[in-house]
Formats: C-alpha cells, sequence, structure tokens
C-alpha cells in the first residue's frame, strides 16, 4: 500500500487569500504556525502565485498596471519544524533515539524541495512590468510603463503568444523561502530599512527606496488574536526584499532537488514559502519579472543543530538540485557590459550599471530579428539567462555578463554576415490607455 | 604532410619584455602591427605573463608587494587582420572570390581561441593579493597586505603547496583581448576616465579610482618612430578596465573554443593578447587573482563586414567554448550574499557589496575546515567559482550567489551535523616583513 | 483565461483494464482508435503500469513470481493523429492554409514528450525481477528467482526502503511508444519471430526466445466489434521487443522535452503508449527492472509529410530533452566488460557478453559494502547508469562500460586504500518460497 | 623556480619504432622496464601513433591498405612503478612513513591522465578503414575496401577536408593503456584466444577472428636480452584486444583528468600505454576508427595496496575526467537499431547486430545532405558519437541507439518537413585502384 503525500497547507482558490488560513503577507514572529511538520516527512505546500490572483490571462497588461502591492506576497505558512523523534539522516546521533528534536534558534534549518508543480487546471503564468511609480525595474528609464506577456504550460515547457518563436522548459522555484525572523532580527531590519529610507528618499523619488511596514494590507492568517495581529501590522516586515533568513531572494537555481540551509531565528523555525516561478532569468531585472504562478511545493526537512555557528552563517547557503537544462555552454550567446552608463558616464566599477548595459546591449541585438525591447525585456526576465560577475576588481570598470541560451528560439538567433531579416514577432500586452 | 602552424608573435625570456618585438602595455592606434594574419588563418601567439615575469616560484610575496605596475600589462600584438582573400565563412559573398577583404572600422573581428596553453618548461602559475595602496581588491579591507600562492600544473590541473587539499582543471583564459581603438574611441577613454578620477579620488583616497595614461614605463613595441612614441605615451590608454573594444574583460567563460566577437576601430582590427590565466573565479576578486602565467595562445579570426551596425554593437558578444569541467549543478555549494554590508548598513540594490558579503560568508565556511582567510580568499579568486547576480530589483537589497564546486576538494565539504574537525592547511606565501 | 490540458485517454483504477475503452494489449491495425487528436494539440493520456496493477506496494515477491504476462502490457490508445488543419509547424505549406493534414502511411509523426507524472495519490513504484521461466532477464543465471524492491518518490526522487542509501530523480520516460503496424508490416514481424521462435527454441529452452501471438489475454479495448477481435487475438504482435514502429524500445534517455520520430504506417497513425518508467537504467537488465509505475504522460504530435523516405528511415529517431540530472562525468564510476565469459571461455565480438560481464563485476564490487547481489541488480536495473559500447571491433573482445553515478549513494563509494567496512544494508523483497 | 616535468619515454621521429629504446608491440612479462617512476610523481611519456608512422599527410588510402601489421601497435614502455615512499593519498597509512612502497601483484595501480597533446609540429591525425581481409570492421559487408580521412587540429578542435561541414573538440584519449600480464595471466589469454581462433576460423574465414602470437614483427625493447626476446616473440599476446589488464579498450572517455584503476599483475606494475586517440566514436567502428595520432601523455600514478581483492576486481575500473565537450542532450540526433539485420533476419538479443543497424540508418539519413557512405562511416568512427545499449531483454530484440551532436555540424542537421537539398560534399581518401 502506497500512500499519498500529505498536504500541510491547501488554498481555495474561490476564496480570497486574506480570508483563509495559512496565508500571510508579513514576516514576524508572532504570526502562528499553521501547520506543523515532522523532519523527514515528506508534504505538499499550495500557494498562490505573488498577487493572489489579480493577474488574468488575458492580451491587456491593465491587470498589471493596477496591481495591489499592499498585500503582496501571500505567502503560504509559517509551517513548524518541530518535535520529531531524532532525524534519521544525523547519523551521529543514532545511538539516541527516541529523544525529540526541538528545533531552536542558532540551528540550520534544510530545506528540500522535492518538487513544485503547477496546478494541473491552471497550465499558465505571467510575466509582467510594473509602472516605473509603483516600484523600481532594472530597465525603467526605458520601459515605465506596465506591460505582460503570458505564459502557457505545455508539460515542462513554456511558450507565449506573446512573445513567439521561443520555448524552453522551466527551471521552477520558489521565488521566496524563508523562517521566521525573532523579534530582535526584525528590529534591526526596520531600522536598516528605515535608515536607506530616510536618507535616500530624495534622491530616488519618486522611485521607491524600501517598503517599511504598512499596516494597510496585512495579513497574518485567520487565527491570529487581535492584540498580535496589530502588532504585526505595526511592525512586520515586508516581503520584498531577501534577508538573513532567506525571503525573496528569487534564485533561480533553487529548482527541483536543491537543499536550502537556513537559519533559524524562532523555535520551530516557521517555514514559509511563496512566488513560485515557472522560470526566471538572472536578475529577475523588470521585478515582476518571473513567470509568475500559483502552484505546489513539495518539501523535506531536517535540522542541524548548532549549524549557525558550526558553519559561521549569517545569510542561506543552498546547493543547487541535479536537473537542469541543459544546453551546451558554446550554445549561451553573450553580451557584455561595464560600468559606463547609455550617457557614456564612467562609473566606479558599478556592478549595477554594468549589468544593465549588458542588458540593453542584448535588447538591441534582438531587436534586429523584429521583436519589440519591451518583448525582450520580458524575456530576459524570464527565459533561464545567465548573468555573471565577470570581473569586479579592474578599476573603474567592473565587467558583468548575460548568456541567452540560443536553443530557447525556434530560429538561429547567431552572429553571421549579412542584415538579418527581421520577422513578425506580434506584441506583447500594453495597458488600454497606451 | 601536416605542417606545423605559424607563431606570429614569438617572445625571448632571455630578454625583457620592453626590449622586443611585439609586446606593448598601452592601448593606442598609433602602435604599429607587429605582425600580419589573413582571415581563416591559425595562427600562434606567446604571452608573458602579465606582469612580465616579475614573480618567481617561491614562498615570499615580497615580489607580489614590489610589483612594478607602471609597465602592465606586457600585451602580445597589435596583429593585424588584412589583406585576405575573401573568407570561406562568409557564404554570402562566395561569388566574389578574389576580392581582398578589407577590414575597417565597423566591421566586426570573430577571434575564436583554439587553444590556451602554458609553456611545456614552466607548468607553474600564481595568485596574488596586491598591497591595499597598488590597487583596490574586493576584500582590501580585511586583507590589505601582500599575499601569494604558487600553482603547479599537472596537466590539465592545478594544485597549489599554499593551498593543500584542492585540485582542478583550469579553465584556460586570456584575460586581456582587444582590438586597437581609434583616435576618437581613446579620447572618449580619456576623458571619462579622467573624469571619474578628478571628482572620485578624494572619496576614495588613497584608493586608486583609475589608472591615467602616463610616460613612465609605457612601451609600444621596438619598431615605433619616436615621434609616434610620444603620442603612445601621452595619450595611450591604461590596460587595466575592461572597454567597448574589449580589453580586460578577465572573462574566465572565454576559454578553449570560444569565439570572441569584437568591434573593429582601425583598419587591420589591430588585436592583441595577454594577461593569460590558468584558471580564474568569476569576479577574479582579489586583482592579481587568477592564475597568472605566460603561455601560447592558438587563434583563427574571421572578419563580419558592418557587423557593428548589423548587430547593434556597442560592446563585445561572445560564444563560450563547449568544453569545459563539469560537476553537476548540484555540487556547487552556494553561499549568498545582499547588500547590506559588514556593519549592518543598508545599501540600496548593490550588487557589489552583496557580492562582497557572499565571498566573506565562503570565507567563513571554509576557515572552519583549518584554513586561513587568506588562503580562501586566494582560492575564490583563482578556482572556478560561479558568481551570478540572482536578484537586482527586490528593493532595497540585491542577492548575488558564489557556488564553489566541491570535487576540488579532496575532503568531504559539505554541511553537516556536527563540529567541524579543522585539519591542519599550512600557509599561504607571505611578505618578509610579516 | 487558460484553461485545463485535454485528457485524451483516461483510466479507471476501479476496473480492470481489460474492462475499459482506451486499454489495448496487442499491436494490430484492426485496433480501433480510442481516441483522435489534431497535430499542435497538447493533451494528456493516462497510463498503467505496464502489468495494470498486479503488483502491490508490499515486502513479498509473491506478486511478481504469479505475473500473468498474456495481458502485458497495457498500453494506453491507440490515438490518430489527423483532421487538422495545416499544422504550424510545417513552415513551407504556409500558404495552403485551410487544407486538412491527413495522416499518410509514409508520413513521420513527430511525438514530443513534454511531461511525465506519476499519479499524485500514488507516489510509488517497483522495480521486479521475474522468475527465470518467466522471461529472460540479464544475470537470470545468477538471480532465478522473483525479487522486489518498492521506490517511494519524494517529488523527482526516488528512494526504496528495499535498497537503502540510495536515492536519485527519474528521469522519467515511456517504455513504449509506438504507431500501428500496418498488415504487411505485422505479417513481416510474425513470420520472423515464428522463425527464431522455431529454429532456436531447443537451444535456449526453457527459456522464452520470443512470444507469438496468442489468443489467450488479449485486449483491443471494449469498441471492437468480434470479427476484428478475433483477428487481433489471432495476429496481433506481442508488445514485448521494440520494432521498426518503435514500440517497447525502452530507452531511458526518451524522456521529458523529447521528440521521437515515429514512422506512420496506418492512415491516422495510431499512436499507443504504456509501460511508464520513473527511472531506468541502461539495458533495463531485470526486464521488469525499470522503476514500473501508472501515470499521466503529457503529448504534442506533428506530421512530417513523406518523412519516411527524406530522411530514409526504417527505424525511429529521437531528439533526447533538455532536462536531465547532471553529476558531472567524473561522477560516474565505469566498470568494464569484455566478451570473455565467467568461464573463462572467449567469445567473439559479443556485446551482449560483455555487458553481463561489466555488470557482473558492478554487482561484485557493491556486495563489499554490504548490498546482497540481488539489490544491486534490482538497482542496476532502475537507476540511471550508462551503458557505452566502448569498442566492438578489436578482435575477439568486443569491450562495453557502465557508469553509476556516486551521488545516487550517501556514503562515499570511490575506490580507496583498505578495506571496506560493509554496512547494515537491509534486505529486498524476495518470494514466500525463499 | 618551476622546473619542467620529465619525460619517462621520449621517441626520435628519425628513426623507426622498432629501432629504439622504450617501444614495445606485446604484452609479455619478460619485456624489462624501460623506465621507472615513483607514486605521486608526475611525468611525460611520448608515443608513436599506433602504426609507427605508416600513415601519411596526403590523399590516397593506399598507405591504409598496405599497412603492416604485425607490428602494430607501437606502445610506450612498459614503466615500472615502484620504490616510492609511502604515497601521499594514502592518509590510512600516514604513520608510515619512510616505508618503501613496493607495487605487487593483487595492488591496483591508480593512472590518472593528466594531460594528452599531439606534438605541436604534428597537428594532424588520420581515420581509416582497413581492408576486409585485414581485419573486420562493423560494416565491412558495405564498406570492404580502404579508405581514409585526413585531420587538421585547430587547437582543441579537428577538422577535415576530406569531410568537410564537420568540426569538433577531441576528447583526447589513449586506445591502450595497460599493466604487464602474469606468465599464468598470459597464457590463459592465448589459450582462451587460440580456442576461439581454431573453432571459428571457418566460420568468419577469410576474416581474422583472432590474431595469435607470432614472431614476425614482434619488437621488445632494445635492451631485451635474445633468450627472453624468443619466448617474447613466441608468446607474446597481440595488442589488439582489451583483456583484463586494461590493453586496447578504445574507451573515448578514458580522456584527460580521468583515473584508470588497473590490476597488478607483475611487481612494479609495468605500465605501458599507446595507440593515442584525438578523438572516437562509441565503438571506434572502422578499427582504425579513432582520429589516429602521435603525442605526448602526463600521467600521475599511485597504488592501492591488495585493491584487487578489496574492490573484487576482474577488469579495470575507471572515472572519466571533468572536462568534456557539452552540447546539451537535446542536441543529439538518435537513431535506433534493433536486432533484425539488413536483409530482415530476426536474431536473438544481438546488441552487435542493433547497434550495426542504428549505425547504417544514421549512414542512410545523413546522405540525403550529399555525404557519401564512406564519410559518414569514417565520421562515426571518429566524431564523439554516443552509443547506448538502451534494452537489453525485450525478447527477442535488443535495442541500440547511436546519437551525433547536431553542433559539430556547420549546417541544420535536424529533421524537417521537405526535401534535403544536398550540398556538395568532396570526396575522403580511396586507394589509386579505385
Amino acid at each position: 500500500m502506497g500512500k499519498a503525500i500529505k498536504t500541510a497547507i491547501k488554498i481555495d482558490f474561490d476564496k480570497k487569500p486574506w480570508e483563509q488560513a495559512g496565508i500571510h503577507n508579513r514576516w514576524h514572529p508572532d504570526i502562528p504556525f499553521a501547520a506543523t511538520v515532522k523532519p523527514g516527512e515528506v508534504f505538499h505546500i499550495q500557494c498562490f502565485d505573488w498577487t493572489g490572483g489579480q493577474v488574468a490571462n488575458d492580451d491587456s497588461a491593465d491587470d498589471i498596471r493596477n496591481l495591489d502591492l499592499n498585500g503582496c506576497h501571500f505567502l503560504s505558512g509559517p509551517v513548524g519544524v518541530d518535535g520529531a523523534e531524532v532525524c534519521v539522516r544525523t547519523l551521529q546521533l543514532r545511538s539516541l533515539r527516541g529523544w525529540l528534536i526541538i528545533t531552536q534558534p542558532g540551528d540550520v534549518l534544510v530545506v528540500e524541495i522535492q518538487d513544485i508543480q503547477p496546478f494541473p487546471d491552471k497550465p499558465w503564468g505571467y510575466t509582467g512590468v510594473l509602472d516605473k511609480e509603483a516600484g523600481p525595474s532594472l530597465l525603467d528609464a526605458y520601459y515605465p510603463e506596465a506591460i505582460k506577456a503570458i505564459w502557457d504550460f505545455e508539460g515542462i515547457f513554456a511558450t507565449s503568444r506573446h512573445i513567439p518563436h521561443v520555448k524552453f522548459p522551466g527551471l521552477i522555484h520558489p521565488g521566496i523561502l524563508g523562517t521566521m525572523p525573532s523579534a530582535e532580527l526584525l528590529s534591526k531590519w526596520n531600522i536598516r530599512e528605515k535608515d536607506i529610507h530616510d536618507h535616500h528618499v530624495e534622491i530616488h523619488s519618486p522611485l521607491m527606496v524600501a517598503r517599511l511596514p504598512q499596516e494597510k494590507g496585512t495579513y497574518a492568517g485567520n487565527s491570529i488574536d487581535p492584540e498580535k495581529f496589530a502588532k504585526v501590522a505595526k511592525e512586520g516586515a515586508r516581503t520584498i526584499p531577501p534577508r538573513e533568513h532567506g525571503g525573496n531572494a528569487d534564485i533561480k537555481n533553487l529548482s527541483r532537488g536543491s537543499k536550502a540551509y537556513l537559519p533559524v531565528f524562532v523555535k520551530g523555525a516557521g517555514l514559509s514559502v511563496g512566488d513560485l516561478h515557472f522560470s526566471q532569468g538572472d536578475g529577475e531585472i523588470s521585478f515582476c519579472g518571473a513567470i509568475e504562478m500559483a502552484g505546489v511545493i513539495t518539501l523535506k526537512c531536517s535540522i542541524i543543530k548548532n549549524g549557525v555557528k558550526d558553519f559561521a552563517m549569517n545569510t542561506p547557503m543552498f546547493l543547487p538540485g541535479p536537473v537542469e537544462a541543459h544546453y551546451g555552454p558554446s550554445r549561451y550567446l553573450t553580451f557584455e557590459g561595464i560600468s559606463v552608463d547609455e550617457n557614456g558616464k564612467q562609473h566606479f566599477l558599478d556592478a549595477h550599471i554594468a549589468f544593465r548595459q549588458a542588458c540593453l546591449q542584448l535588447i538591441e541585438y534582438f531587436k534586429q530579428f523584429g521583436y519589440s525591447g519591451e518583448q525582450i525585456y520580458l524575456l530576459l526576465s524570464s527565459a533561464p539567462v545567465q548573468a555573471h560577475i565577470a570581473s569586479i576588481v579592474d578599476i573603474p570598470n567592473s565587467c558583468t555578463t548575460i548568456g541567452i541560451p540560443a536553443d530557447i528560439f525556434d530560429f538561429d538567433i547567431m552572429p553571421r554576415e549579412g542584415k538579418i531579416e527581421p520577422m513578425d514577432m506580434g506584441s506583447c500586452a500594453y495597458t488600454t490607455t497606451k
């Protein structure tokens, strides 16, 4: 008799995310655990897309422009990992069978991502660029208005009616995977982020520098008591940035078969997950830039006692999974960027600017084939492109590279002699005002 | 009968680099071509190590501390690519047989790197960290003094008596590969670099912001006429930064079998190459951080007429070679860094700081095994580590990752339960004053 | 609005396979199509495991010993691929929009395997060795009695309580994928297989040489008319061997993302699929040797008109998918076998014997760690081992190799100095009589 | 100061192979060691091509037809591995420093292949098909006459004027690597090979079944005493087949960075190497089918005491090197063969016939592009094709596959709709009588 794998958190698409158990959108130690699992146990967690269903499978980017970001990201969790008999993998302790492992601050939570799948009846996702005012994207100076592409999932592949002649298998992963911060760590976050907000807001204005805690839109599950909720609403860290606990790291290689090593800050660890991506390019440059989707993640956890100290950990470590698309290194057409900006201004070892130059260079190249800049911007965010820091000490220029696999196109993209004949590439989705 | 491949530039180790033909250390259109090759022709170029032989295979870092950087890098070239009958690869033009191809500004020079080898009687190289005053390295705040490691080449592998228990095959490549700038482009470089130097020197002082043209140390081959030499000495761009023509990009993946697409700015292209690396990690973080070596590079060039416009090129493109070490993605232990610095200060989407954090995290982890921080700093620069820009829009943090292959160590580096037992790891080379 | 993907063939686990539509277990042109799809359409097909549910998730191999093979394999299909408007991929014909493509003999059916998944409520499979009398397995001289291992699916990974310390991601694939033969092709099969049966049965007796058509157990769906059924029962080719139409090729690399090119022999092609494997080693050496499972396959078909002649095809071609587990070549411990048998007898360039020797050598090696021969025999069949024909002309020996990835074990399998300390490896499942 | 690596065996191209030290062409324990190395020492061995220079870089296959095989293969060695202080890698023994390791029968010789290079002044090799009478090749029924292709080495790549539009990096390896047999093992070989020769010679006549010891052509170095030479000439095993000691295994994956584990049968091991291949396809199907070359191999040896028993070894094991060309799995166009021969005759699980069918199928496919069968036969032997045993128990058919990387061609080889337009593919080299 085999038996089905348990689902630790289930979602209901007929209800709003903020009406159901097991969902939250702030990081705070007072959010109660929505479920508990044991080390060694395999379990599923169901997840909304990061917006909780605000984006439709249609041909208008109006929904992207109108996104309510106060409630984002809708995460599934927190899940307590605790109370297990001694985990089978900690071989050194095997004589201690029968003891309880209590997951404590200072331990390391090992999260094995055993699988991620879209829901069978929802075989699609989307990539968007937000309006510039809603948040920075790498090329917002060039593409300030909301755009969108819908992706259809054909088994392991994604294709888009908005970006034709492209097809690739997803390196599927959670944009967000994190443990709950302690009160102390949370306070550290809030101080440093308020600091940069206060000091830089006028420099970057009207762009957002950091999203600070905000009561509006806060959700912490449907079982939290009102007093604690008030605290979460007031102090809870927003889910946008990656931090010491993991969080929104948007690491495309944290895919099926990966192991993440996350520091534990509260008893029971409190694991939350969400923002599932069918695929993403390094950098997720357009912010809502992965192929965003709802889906199911399959996990198995174990605990390494005192690992934070033993591994001298400040931030998470991980091992990618063994299964990836492999195209061969010589199939990646690679573009270089240096830290001289579009206006010819020299910057000092600035990898951010160098990376932007590489992206702009790639976009110009692909325009020759008939694509619009918007289409390639969306593609760069979502396809499995590789962004490397090539050199970072050759004053005053850093050099970054971005490589795109030729084999995701159904025509030949390689440089050759002779003017390229542009093809009819259709269009991505724009807002109705455009 | 087969015949040996021609050597376009030969070097003589019994003479100083600045005494022989085919060597130069500035970028300037007035440096005369030291050799000429035809499209489609296979040829060798011999290269000094970047310092022209200033570093010895010994156990002291004094030579690294005392490096004379005025003459660096010693490049081999420039080589004119020109005068060929119609190149066989430009199939579209095949009816034009008999015409001469003249390589012109606006063309693209395709450089196929067919092989790179150390000299058989010099099977060794070195990795160094310069003194902080000599130039910035990523972790100069932590490792301000000169250190060194010597690497022995055992066929395709490198090992070091200064960093024991490590062995890896080299992803061998030229740190520098570039075409000659036009006078106009050179002027653009000089203006923008002087600009950053003048405006930032006090901010970064006493660190170097940019190295400007400097007569002292200038070498432009032994056949240049005095008037032109004076111009080169006065205006010639230094070889440290990568620029629009290629140059010191330090891209580890530009290895055997790669094709680089370089814009042409002068008639005949003027290709120069040097700074050979037996291996390097992404970022080359310690500046003299690759495994520096002398050696021979085998090249074949072709020309794509008008490619700069047809490909909308501002900077080089390339295709990596098909041959690399492959360890499997799940064998890369990967560390994350976010743009919060060591003092807890929040920076805005700063990939440079995020990358530094990932490196520091990795170093702390490996110290647990008994290595010194210096040893791992040298290793990170020289071993085939992968540095990715994971996310760059999740305000206020960017996230970068650095992955190191477990299989280059002869012991198990994977995280496990239980205190790690440090091993005797010896020492890298220090200066005698230390 | 996205919509769910259509299921062309659905199965019902509450009914026997031979009671429902869309299932058959012989190859014959008179079996009516159970469903029809169009070129370019994405669709699911549900499949029984090859035995139609005869094997349980328990710790006894009695069910393996008692297998009724008359009904095997239970395939899903045939599916007609036809009647579509001009397929989008046949670009040359794009001016012909509106024509019907009729799939005809001589065409090539391109089957894209977009995904394969076990049923979510059945996350397990099994590997078995049949009793020697039931059919040959590579090592039946050594392991003549039925044995079994159960595998649990943890996301993309398989583990087994019967073969501990092993875990690997499945290279999931259909053991059987084929088009329906024409009457003429079927007749050719029946003649040649009867020929070898008649001439060799006494040499190999009591082993089976070939399974000929047999009325007993024949099933051809529940909509076939009695006259045609009688014909199918009498003439229908058994499903064991691979043949010119594809069939039971058991190619482990025909996994997710693959494209198979199958010759078409009847109007509408008649595609059938089954015998799904969660994983398999090259050779599937123990016959029931893959990780056998029930599941769902997602397909998309297109047609290349007249491809059989244009490609000079006698047998199928395929392109593997881009997504596989990658361990790095140096992680495959590889064993050699030559065509000298266990008794020291020299055979002439016999790759079969050479392969058997390599397998036996591998088994002996792993016994040193505490595994039984039976456990490794089951593992070799089911894990992603690579079997290469290394040399086949070096008279009188051929050389074959079998490589097993070290990283599927949770201990170090590499050869080293010193006696290996055997571990407690438990046991696979045996029959109760043992 | 670093120093150059020692050359244990040097060859002189101005002398015949059978006039110089360090060369032999039989396996026999009485052949004296030509050099001695210590465990842990890195050393070079220079090698002739397998024929000792009988084949020229020209456009006639006459030299292939006229090959004198009595003297082949010309191997470099034997090299004694012995007398070292305790090897650094045998960590368990580290307290025993100062002891001598004596390499004894029953030990395992670990041979690390650190590099292989052609001679810089001989950047070419050849692939041939011998006349049918000279020895079997896989397709001798179709291609019975001598043919040849010359390959030019452009760095890591090979190209051929005889097989245009093809270019690939070599997976460079020694066809032959072996230890010296003991007298007892040699006697076993001689008995079993004479047995098959005597019993099968009339079946296969006029083809060769096995090459038995033969005085004519025997060479055992220039320092052997006459009595021992007479014994070697009479009993010495020929070098064609792979055997328990390694020998002519022609394993393409035993390339740079590999480790071979060879059983030791005589004191000091007696390692010999030769038959260097710039590249080879699985199977080396045309016998002289790799890209044969002269060159230099760099090795490092260590000893595992009593390894033969501890690892239950009958034949060598190996670990491939980490560095290979990677094209991505989906770039291998793969052909299937089943054990039904060209005349439609059914064979019983015969992998040899199945493999031949797959090769024939591949050749027919590529003829459509304009190549001759001879050209593809030569290409299949020499390019990095992958031959897998897919299934070997599906009675009566086995299935083998052969995959060829699309990226070694400079045109698109993928199957598509529409008649292929053949190109002008020139010709391979034939004999003058043709």
